[in-house]
């Protein structure tokens, strides 16, 4: 047996025995490796192991830890309410959200997605029968040359309407923006590495990072201006060295903020200065709610230093998975793992969204939901302001699905989901939205959901059971 | 500057200099280590480094060599055919062999696809329309959870007919079977690790394994029988630690072998007493020639160690990339990796394929092609058999897409494949289905194209100039 094996089965020993609850921090691969006079990488190897047999959870700058109990067989999880302390495991917090989507909770507003009522559903299956009826080599596994052509010029004009200029063999189709980010990833770090995030930060990220063996370093990000770049530029001075930078610089998930133009050609310089990739996640640009789309952070760079990473999933058809990357001077390299990753995406819907953009439908479809959400968002945001209670603060996003709202000190937003759920509102609490224990005060609602009847009797509903916790604590 | 990015830089200098011409093995990580005075660990990362920057290339089991000069700008790699030499890049085979789908070769037989007019796309575009006009939840990104249910269900009953008994949560679907074995590896390996491979192997394969970082070790394997058991055996008590395998059990690329059910049952067996994990890759399963379709290796696994990749890629509509997967015990954590890398599949091809398996239309579509694919193989099989120089061997296949030729002894696939590209007859050399100088003599064919009178003389001509080559030689 190799020797990490040995101790591998050992501290499965202990954790039978239940000398580590679950849940419960486990020694650091250091005190590890002293234990057994080992190294610490034949410790790590130990652990490793553990964690694939599911009997140990890593987190990122945290350690190791015992893992829950596994799941009863039988048990269909798409169905189980997942409760906040579950919400608590970083590499399991999406699945977890998703699995609220799933449940019988009648007013959800923990998702980061609008309503499927907001989107054209008649209207798209009448447009994907045309396309195929008259283009049926649509269905064969590859979409044929002149087409993928056409579409990327398109893509390339409509990104020319925002001042990005992408290069006529610089746009990569993958599924989803979360396939564009996390292949940027693994193309720029090795596990171990550090890479920046925003904090709050979508959880999702984390988990993407806790699956590649990467961590994170949280930095700072407000609703109003985004990423702190103070906050970056010292932690790039003076933290642990960063391998590169991931941030939503339009519509952040969660605050909503907006990043000013200026502050993004600092990030650029900043990040340029530090030698430093970025990965810009610009998944909810689409969704402005001004006169113009903003300006993605890549505009401004020149050195192919950004993996742009963008997304049709809000905009069009979340159904379609249609995300698209833009490398810079690592694209090459992005389509050579995308290639062995997962191949192409569907040809079908990539010829579909050509057809809607050459038609001028895309921009009537995604101007409409535009407008609907910004109406969504201010009922949102009033009905917070009139139903919580004092001390509670959001600003208005300019755009996107998400509202931030930060609550009044001393309020526990993962208490009061365990409140709300009973009542069948659910929505994502500011734990999910760190690895440390910040933004326990604060709450992340989605405004893509119609206004109605019920939803403003679920916000008011929300503010009292926050008003309620606040005067028993 | 890093010691590892000292060394790079140094030996960019030498590459710069000229000193290692484009295509040449490069010193070796020790020779490279021994050189500077530093460890392996650290010589690796000055190749991993150049690697990124794409100066050097790392081939399995052969070590680095210098890169190939950057493709020039503004320069449409679709258009641009390929030549023999720089399909030995294992890193780019596979996008080498689509760009040669995206070019004006008449006769197109290098694929693994059979031609879209074998798939039913009005009937299919139909379809789409219909579900999506009655389930307009489906252009929502989630498939609901009933539906999501309701499509386990059926993929369980369908893989109950032949044999194969899977659990109610133990289903998960991929962008494509390509993304079922990428996500398989990256659990089950670490970069370094060894991978068992059939050999002669899908190429694609042996890109993602290099993506990866893994070492192939090829395994023997035969029109006949598939993966030899024998070798296998031997490799795994003689050879280096083996991590897991990889074998397509039923109609292999390319050499079209059914392994015999007796053979599953003993492979399953061996890998259980090397303790190594299998991937099972069956996406040609569906296309079975006989009266009832192969049963898969994952039918006898009682203990889990099998991770069963299907798809119904080749079987239904490609464009769709509906792959699925059956984890045994990594399924949990396999579902966790897929969230952080592509999240879901697309709702709308999930909820049509359940349509579609639901009215029988599934069953009938398929039928109709493996009638088509029989037919169209046993005109490709006599037609070679006719026009290639004595000595040439094949065996026909009794399901799949491809078809296995063995040319003489002394036969060049790749210098054949140069003079057909002229006449504008593409197939797949011998060459690129190992990493190693194996299968020069034999060429993949591809039977999924209708037979008609242009491939007839396309395949008369390939063995003329096959016979040609043989006389000058």
């Amino acid at each position: 047996m190799p020797q990490y094996q040995d101790i591998a089965r050992q501290l499965q020993a202990r954790l039978d025995a239940g000398e580590f609850p679950p849940g419960s921090k486990l020694p650091s691969v250091r005190q590890l490796a002293a234990r057994h006079g080992v190294n610490s990488l034949t410790a790590l190897a130990a652990y490793r192991w553990l964690e694939q047999k599911q009997r140990v959870v890593a987190r990122p700058r945290a350690g190791f830890f015992a893992a829950l109990p596994a799941r009863a067989a039988g048990q269909a999880p798409a169905r189980a309410l997942p409760s906040p302390a579950t919400l608590v495991d970083v590499d399991s917090r999406m699945s977890q959200l998703v699995a609220l989507s799933a449940s019988d909770v009648a007013v959800q507003l923990h998702m980061a997605e609008a309503h499927h009522s907001l989107y054209p559903a008649a209207e798209l299956a009448r447009r994907l029968q045309q396309t195929l009826l008259r283009q049926p080599e649509l269905i064969g596994a590859y979409l044929p040359a002149a087409q993928h052509e056409r579409l990327c010029a398109q893509l390339r004009q409509m990104a020319a309407g925002w001042q990005l200029d992408v290069g006529p063999d610089e746009i990569l189709f993958c599924n989803g923006i979360t396939e564009g980010i996390s292949l940027a990833l693994r193309h720029l770090t090795r596990p171990g590495d550090t890479v920046a995030v925003e904090t709050p930060v979508y959880f999702g990220l984390l988990q993407t990072l806790a699956a590649l063996g990467l961590k994170a370093l949280e930095i700072p990000c407000t609703p109003d201006a985004g990423l702190s770049l103070e906050a970056l530029e010292f932690a790039l001075q003076y933290g642990p060295p960063v391998r590169c930078l991931v941030t939503v610089t339009n519509y952040q998930n969660p605050t909503g903020a907006l990043m000013p133009d200026d502050n993004k050609k600092r990030l650029l310089a900043l990040a340029r200065r530090h030698g430093i990739a970025v990965i810009e996640d610009d998944v909810f640009g689409e969704l402005y709610f001004g006169k113009r789309r903003p300006t993605p952070l890549k505009a401004w760079d020149r050195d192919g230093d950004v993996i742009y990473c963008a997304s049709f999933t809000k905009s069009l058809a979340p159904s379609f998975r249609l995300g698209w990357l833009s490398g810079g001077r690592h694209h090459a390299a992005l389509e050579r793992l995308r290639a062995s990753s997962s191949l192409v995406s569907p040809a079908l819907l990539l010829g579909t969204l050509s057809d809607l953009l050459a038609s001028g439908d895309y921009a009537r479809i995604s101007q409409r939901l535009r407008a609907r959400l910004a109406e969504q968002m201010a009922r949102v945001a009033d009905a917070v302001l009139a139903a919580f209670p004092p001390g509670t603060r959001l600003r208005r996003p300019q755009g996107g699905l998400l509202l931030w709202v930060e609550g009044p000190e001393g309020l526990d937003s993962a208490r009061l989901l365990e409140a709300a759920l009973k009542e069948s509102i659910s929505f994502a609490p500011g734990m999910l939205f760190s690895a440390e224990p910040r933004f326990r005060h604060c709450l992340r609602l989605n405004f893509g959901q119609p206004w109605d009847a019920a939803q403003q009797a679920a916000i008011a509903r929300l503010g009292r059971l926050a008003a309620e916790q606040l005067r028993m604590t």
